[in-house]
């Protein structure tokens, strides 16, 4: 079911939000082999969907009665906000972070916190403290993260929508080994109050759904301003043409060097993808982008130092309450100089300049999410695939671009996910060409 | 002499290029003493002359024959750009820095290059491979630096304006001690192309000169978008209305512990700052800014950190070519960690954001620029005198906020500056508050 689907329901009376919410604990009982969630609140979505239907009136704020997974890194007043971590497996938040403020004053239902990487360091979600996360389409697989939980509760249609953080690519990365759609919006766009900070430089909250305009319903409405943010940016959101495909936008399709190491059948799929922008009237250009080849590491640099800033004290005291790989990569994080921190932010403007440069002659970046689909949990190396699964998303956290990951074709019967990338502030364009590709493709 | 003074001259055909070329040679001679050049360029500030001559025309660029001098840090084709350093003592100059090329296009006659702290990372001037820059105040005093011969030289009236670079105070540091007017502009405003870096995020490029409006005049020639250089912003320059005082204009006179210790004289100095400022009709208010008592070391360790990463080869290499404080400073940036200098991005961040909340209560903050008149040279600590000198400075380095030094007042005989902040890219509210000042001051 669609956010939009639903909201008619709504508003014809012909369903209620309890029965929702039913539902909704219906299928995460169905999937709880997959271990998307770390808590549930059943009493309070209840108690919420109990005053929704009470307070019914003709204009519904845009998500009345949607239920919404959060993952567990973001704070839920009166829940635990764990990180996926013991330091905080009885860390209760004191107030809500200020999306889920906004998420609430829209009238969602939270229904609980969404299983993660430990600290949303690493992207397989195999979380040694709270249960790995498995992949709907086989559970024997990742199901990618670091915001696994998110994305398998959407894709296991448990709730309409989640929200989760990208800071090298985990609201993309399990958005397309899950066959879902996830949105990273520009820097600063959502405000990060209120979430654990991973790298405070890099962070950013979005939302993961079904389909392009679910995501977009959720991101207009935690895209609000927040004047105690310091990371917050006031910029106006642009609302786009669903009906209409922008015709002769220019898509480079990005190749060369920093694409060509991906699985080949996913290349393909890419070309298949390209296929059908040009049918709808979309320009497509074909370039490498030499200059992004270290951008990735770039990211991951900072990420790790920034995060082992942040957890000093915890690595200092008890290092060995983290698992192996998260251990390891804070403690690279602690030993990197600060001379080469300063290159890598270096890298970063350098980048962000390229890029202001690229988006004179190009409106749209295509490639793909991840060079892979999902890995098998059994012998995976975490360290070494999170540079291996954020190879083409964390070009574009470093950069603050907006991305969106939607799934198109599958490999071994696995989903695949085609990622677009525009300029600052454009989050329309992204949507807008991301809702007709997938209205053309009628993804499964 | 003002620039509008002699381009008057210069259209009423009184006065040749030439002869102003003859006259600021005499001065520099005259002066030498001070140290304010490391090179001059006779012959082709003659030649440049000549052909200005030969070009004249009714509409007279804006700074048609106005000699310049030019830190030498900043690449004039064909001369050295030492950087005050041995190991650049031959580095000749294939090309124009994007700011000499503005300057050239805007008719100057760059003169020479001036002596500077040791690749600008220092503030006392006392230069130990091309002499220490003297105060002309007092020549047993230090000019202040790292653009002291830049400062020296136009407090001599040997040149109208110079250029300098800023990166913790370096363009008002010299200004305040020697008695000029230094301008630091908006971060990202005026090109970097060409000039050495200290620091890639905190140089700044801007003028010095003997008024408020001949700094302003040579700042609109040189602030041009460089697609080029990735730390250029694109941004507008408003013009000022130097014929009236913005009436209301609320400023803040910083107070609390972070001014305080200050020399009370000049403390004094401020507040008769501030009577002239309220005649004129503005609105004074006093506050301490206890958040920002972490931003000038920041500053500092971000500077010192980003020094090591561009110097260190010869720093590996050689570091006995560096002399003592500046090898000291450079060590430290190469053995800080990435943690901290994560941390001090953070507090830059941080200091951005809080400086976004204030000025929408403020328009303007106001404190000296220098804690101290220019100490003596004999017996300066360099490493602890650019901890001190920087004190009230490098808070707008960080923050990448514009902030000008004018002389007001005098302490001991010696010069001291009064610094006027203001939000970004509103260097023409600074001007325009900074010329009334001026001209009903009539400092000396």
């Amino acid at each position: 079911m669609r956010i939009r689907e639903l909201m008619k329901l709504y508003a014809q009376r012909r369903i209620r939000p309890q029965e929702v919410i039913e539902e909704c604990f219906r299928k995460i009982e169905e999937t709880k082999h997959l271990g998307a969630f770390i808590s549930l609140d059943y009493d309070g979505a209840m108690r919420t969907a109990q005053m929704l239907e009470k307070s019914f009136t003709k204009e519904l704020p845009p998500l009345y009665g949607v239920p919404i997974a959060v993952k567990d890194l973001i704070d839920v007043a009166g829940l635990r906000t764990t990180a996926g971590s013991l330091f905080f497996k009885d860390n209760v938040a004191k107030e809500d972070a200020f999306v889920i403020q906004q998420l609430k004053k829209a009238g969602a239902i939270i229904v609980g916190k969404t299983n993660l990487h430990e600290i949303a360091l690493g992207v397989t979600n195999n979380n040694p403290h709270f249960g790995p996360c498995r992949n709907p389409h086989d559970p024997a697989r990742i199901s990618g993260g670091s915001s696994g939980g998110s994305a398998v509760s959407v894709a296991t249609n448990a709730v309409l929508a989640a929200l989760g953080t990208d800071t090298g690519g985990s609201i993309r990365i399990p958005s397309a080994l899950c066959g879902v759609v996830g949105l990273k919006p520009t820097y600063g766009r959502v405000s990060v109050r209120g979430v654990m900070p991973l790298s405070w430089h890099l962070d950013h909250v979005g939302p993961i759904a079904n389909c392009v305009e679910d995501a977009w319903i959720v991101l207009k409405s935690i895209s609000r301003y927040n004047a105690q943010d310091p990371f917050s940016q006031k910029a106006p959101l642009r609302e786009p043409d669903f009906e209409k495909f922008p015709k002769g936008i220019r898509i480079l399709k990005v190749t060369g060097n920093f694409v060509s190491k991906a699985d080949e059948r996913i290349l393909k799929i890419m070309d298949e993808a390209c296929e059908v922008l040009e049918q709808l009237g979309a320009l497509i250009e074909e370039k490498p982008l030499e200059w992004l080849k270290d951008a990735a590491a770039a990211n991951g640099l900072i990420t790790q130092t920034e995060a082992a800033a942040f957890h000093r004290e915890r690595l200092k005291q008890h290092p060995e309450m983290f698992s192996d790989d998260v251990r390891q990569r804070l403690m690279e994080g602690a030993s990197t100089s600060g001379v080469d921190y300063a290159q890598a932010r270096k890298i970063q403007t350098m980048t962000k300049h390229n890029f202001k440069q690229l988006f004179s002659q190009y409106d749209l970046l295509m490639l793909p999410t991840v060079p892979i689909v999902a890995p098998p949990i059994e012998g995976e190396n975490a360290v070494e695939m999170a540079r291996r699964l954020t190879r083409f998303t964390a070009e574009f956290n470093i950069s603050h671009l907006p991305a969106i990951s939607i799934p198109f074709g599958r490999v071994d019967g696995l989903p695949v996910g085609v990622q677009f990338v525009t300029k600052w502030w454009r989050e329309d364009l992204l949507v807008q060409v991301a809702h007709a590709f997938e209205r053309s493709t009628a993804h499964s």
